[in-house]
Formats: structure tokens, C-alpha cells, sequence
């Protein structure tokens, strides 16, 4: 992810909460790390009941963990499961309080750099109360789903890829390429998703600010009994405003579809290369691969959408952006 | 999901639109039926590669499907990955714009009722921009992700358990009594959440016109340098509005965390239910059963996240309703 110049605010706020940045990494890497033991043990658990020999005993044994008995398996699984409620709820906490809280700070910059400014730069403030509803919205979604999203996502795939290869590191490989290549082609997504965005949204501040115009000129209106004129004119731009989104929309449909499909394309991947001679994968490993898969689509889902959210959320920081500057330097 | 007085929008919504309706459940039934399909041809290809005998492909048989060789399971993996891809992408298509529809007749509705009210009745337009822009998106995340999410997800829900139920009766019993204690539990906590909303929303409201009023009596506050009073005054909204949302994202969170649980809460009962010696699951029955609770996870959060669309939702049409009635009765 490359950063822009309205990514300022972000570093800022991180730099600021340096110790909720560092809590939010690693109560996400010990969900994560819980979150794939799940499978693991799943996996030795149809080692055990289906006499089966497995090779991620040895995954387990490196992390000091010794499942001989059903009974130890079933005390191992519910004690994971538990530290992954735990660690996922702070996580999730912290992850919306850091979102807050950096919206919070902005809203604070903006009005108190609004009231300080010269009286002739006020201009009209329907138009600023956006910045306080809307943008602040599309900024909380670019810093909790987009950049605290990026990492978290990011790291979740990378802990299920690493033990992934610890098992079979081949398969590892076949399936980084396909994740790769799939990257590349989301984010040529959503290069092309970004002026559709950018329609979607000057779509819907012109009807706005047109809102905002026939009321202001509400009276003279009246006695020219131009209502019907507005109201057309309203209805052509909300017309368009369909139409923008729904382009937007179309695009974040595609996405949606694609990451189930690349998880479904990454298990049949590996079906296939259990049926290949020269590959040993044994069926609880085969059944452990798959549940880890699995268990990536909502981190993959959250990073194809990361560039979605960013590129919301910096139309919304440049708004922002010029009423900081206008407002010391008027 | 009990019906209210604001929910007649929706309903006209859907009596003017019953094609499009129709076409999301239909194709969301096709998306349903082949998202099972695949943990159910994966467990065939357990079946077939590991020799071990198998209860489901009874089921595939009822179907009209025979795998006999791996080869055949590919062809079908693949045929079965393609048509989820394609209803999927129908189906998210029609449902964002159905959502957008809706919001698209409803601010032609409102402005509509606005410009052809009495000039007295006009009141602050800063206050009407809101329910252009916020208000609306509560409402699109009403229908689409709340009242089109429920049938949705609902219905998902339904096709993999009426799936498990055909592999094994009794399990699905206790699988289904866990979830219907757990719908429970979050109806609970949905209701507890409703207060919070409110307050969170209504103190983003006072934040606005706050705003509104400060900037309406800018040159009055500049006169007599209330400029300092009034940053005060916002911060002290400001830290009110992050308090709320916090309580409101805390329960969020938990609702978030407990449909991980929940999964596989369900999983390890799978599994302690393959160790009694009065049931009869076999080891690629059981990896299927797995895959298909995995693959309830979506819609059973999407499920649980339905009583918070609907609440926000309901919140913004009651506004709504407000301007429409003093619209046409002024």
C-alpha cells in the first residue's frame, strides 16, 4: 500500500497511541494464532479417532502441545476457543475505539479551525455540516477498516500461510502465487472502482448542495411557483446519483464473488494435489489445509475491500484537508 | 422479526418491485444450494480418494449426480464453483440495487413533500441535509443488509441445516437448538443495544446543530469572542458522542465474536458427537458437516448484525415519516 499525502492524519494518530497500536497487533496475532490452532486441532483430532497418522503432531509438539487422549484434545480445543473470544473481542474494541478516537480528534480540529477563521471565509455552512456526518464517516471506515484493517487482515493470512507451510511447504507456494496474481487483480479493480467512487460521490453533493439551494431560496420559489422545476431537476440528479452508485456497487459485487471463489480455487487446489503420486498429504492434514483455507475468507474479503475504504476515505481527508488550511491561512 | 408501523415503506418497497424481489430469493436459493454443494462434493472426494465409505452421496444421488472418479469430482467442483459465482454476483447486484432503489424513491419522496410545503413549515434546511445523507444510509443498510439480509441469510441458514439434517437427523437437532438458543441470547442484547443507538444518534444530532448554531450566529460569537466558549462547548458534544458510540461498538463486538464461537461451539459438538459409539459418522461425513458450519458463518453474522440495521434503520424512518406528514398536513 502506497501512502498519500492525506495519509498524514493517520500516521499522526498512530504515532500519537503508540501503546493501543501495539495492543491491537498483538491481540490480533494471538486471535490469529488461535484462530488456526482451531483447524490444527481439529486435524488431530481425526488423527486420534480415525487412527490416521499425521504430520502436524509435530506442529503442535513445536508449540509444547501434546494431544494423546480425546479428552486432552476436547480440553485443548475449548481453551482455544476461549483465549480466541478473548483476544478477538479486545481486539475488535480497541480496533473501533482507535477509529473514534481519531475521528474525534479530527472533528475537533476542524471546528475549532472553522470558528477561528476570518468571518468572510465562513461561506455557506450546510456544506460544512458534512464534513461533521458524512466524511467523518468514510475517515473512521479508512482508519479502523482500511489501515488497521490492512494490517490485521494482512497479518491473519500471513500466520495461516506460515503454519500452512510448516505442514506442506510446496502447496504453500502454488497457493502464494494464486493469492498474489489475485491481489494484483483486485487492486486493477480497484484503480478502476476509484472514479466511479469519486462520480458517486460529487453525485451526491450536487444534489445536496442543491437541497440546500432551492430551500435557501425557498420563498422566491414560492411565489414563482417554480416547485415543479425543483422537483424535476432533483429527480434528474437523484436519477444520476442511482445511476453512480450502482456502477460503484457493480464493481464491489465482483469483488465480493471473487474472494469465495479464489478460497473455493484454493481447496480445489489442494484436493488436487492430493491426488497427485508425488504428493503426500495425509487426509486429517487434507482436512486441516482445508479448514484453514476456509478460515481465511473473512481476512481476504477485509483486504480486497481495504482499497475501497482508503480511497473513500482520502476524497474525504482532502475535504477536510482544505478546511484545516483555509481556516489558519484564510 | 416482528413487523412495525415504519417497516410499511419496505413493504411498499417490495409490492412495487416483486420481480426484483423474487429474483434475489431465487437466485440466493441457486447461491445457497451451491455453497453446500461444495463441502458436499468434497466430502465425496474423501469418500472416493480415501476408500472410505459415504452416507451423502445418497444425496448427491437424489440429486440426479453420480462421482464416480476424481475426475468427475473436478468437473463437478468446478461447474458447481462457477454457478455460486454467477448467482452470487446476481444476487449481490440485485440486492444493492434494490437497496438503492428504495432510498433512491424515498429522497424524491421527501424532497417532494418539502418544496410543496407552507413556507411557515420550512424550519433550519441545515437540519433536512441530514436526512439526505445520513438518514438515507441507515435506511439503504435497513432494507437491503437488515429486511433483504434476514431473508437472505435466513435462508442460507435453512438450506445447509435442511442439508445436514438429510446426513444426519439427530445432529441437526442439537446443532439447531444451539442456534436457536443463541438467536435468543443476541435478540437479548440487541434490545439492550437499542438505547445506546439512540443516545449515540442523538448526540451526534445536538453535535450538528450545534454546529448549525454556531456557525449561524458566527458574527455575533466573533463580536464577543465566544469563540473559546463554543470549542469548549463542541469538545465537551464531541467526547459525549465518542462515550456513546463506544458503549454501543462494545456491544457490537460481542455480537461479532460470539458468531465465531457459536461456529465452533457447533464444530466441537460435530466432533464430541463422532466420538459416541450410538452415532455412525464417518470421517468424510464429518469433514463435510464441518464445512458446512464453517460455511454458515457469513450469514449467521450477517444474521446477527440484523436487529442493529433494523434499529438504525427504524430510527431514520420515523424521521422521515416526520417530514412526510408535516409535508402533506402542515
Amino acid at each position: 500500500m502506497l501512502l498519500r499525502s492525506e495519509d498524514h492524519f493517520a500516521r499522526e494518530h498512530l504515532k500519537r497511541n503508540p501503546a493501543a497500536f501495539v495492543g491491537i497487533v498483538v491481540f490480533g496475532f494471538v486471535n490469529s494464532c488461535a484462530s488456526f490452532l482451531l483447524p490444527v486441532s481439529i486435524g488431530e483430532f481425526f488423527a486420534l479417532h480415525f487412527h490416521s497418522q499425521s504430520s502436524k503432531a509435530a506442529l503442535l509438539q513445536t508449540l509444547g502441545i501434546h494431544v494423546e487422549s480425546l479428552q486432552a484434545f476436547f480440553l485443548l480445543f475449548g481453551a482455544v476457543l476461549i483465549a480466541k473470544a478473548i483476544a478477538g473481542y479486545i481486539e475488535n474494541v480497541a480496533t473501533f475505539s482507535q477509529g473514534e478516537l481519531f475521528v474525534k480528534h479530527l472533528r475537533e480540529k476542524v471546528f475549532g479551525s472553522q470558528i477561528n477563521a476570518e468571518p468572510n471565509s465562513k461561506g455557506s455552512y450546510g456544506k460544512y455540516l458534512l464534513r461533521y456526518s458524512n466524511d467523518m464517516k468514510a475517515v473512521q471506515n479508512y482508519f479502523s477498516k482500511g489501515i488497521l484493517g490492512a494490517i490485521k487482515n494482512g497479518l491473519f493470512l500471513l500466520t495461516g500461510t506460515a503454519m500452512i507451510a510448516a505442514i506442506n511447504p510446496m502447496l504453500t507456494l502454488i497457493l502464494l502465487s494464486l493469492l498474489l496474481l489475485a491481489t494484483g487483480a483486485i487492486y486493477c479493480l480497484s484503480a478502476y472502482q476509484r472514479p466511479f467512487i469519486s462520480t458517486s460521490r460529487s453525485n451526491r453533493s450536487s444534489l445536496l448542495a442543491f437541497v440546500a439551494r432551492s430551500f435557501s431560496r425557498f420563498d422566491k420559489l414560492k411565489q414563482r411557483q417554480l416547485e415543479q422545476g425543483a422537483v424535476d431537476e432533483f429527480n434528474r440528479r437523484s436519477v444520476d446519483l442511482y445511476d453512480a452508485n450502482m456502477r460503484s456497487n457493480k464493481i464491489e459485487s465482483l469483488v465480493q464473488v471473487t474472494s469465495a471463489f479464489l478460497i473455493f480455487v484454493m481447496i480445489g487446489i489442494v484436493l488436487w494435489q492430493m491426488t497427485m503420486p508425488y504428493v503426500h498429504i495425509r487426509s486429517s492434514d487434507g482436512v486441516m489445509i482445508m479448514l484453514m483455507i476456509l478460515m481465511m475468507q473473512g481476512a481476504l474479503r477485509g483486504l480486497l475491500r481495504v482499497p475501497a475504504f482508503l480511497n473513500k476515505g482520502r476524497i474525504s481527508l482532502e475535504k477536510i484537508e482544505n478546511i484545516l488550511v483555509q481556516g489558519v491561512t484564510p
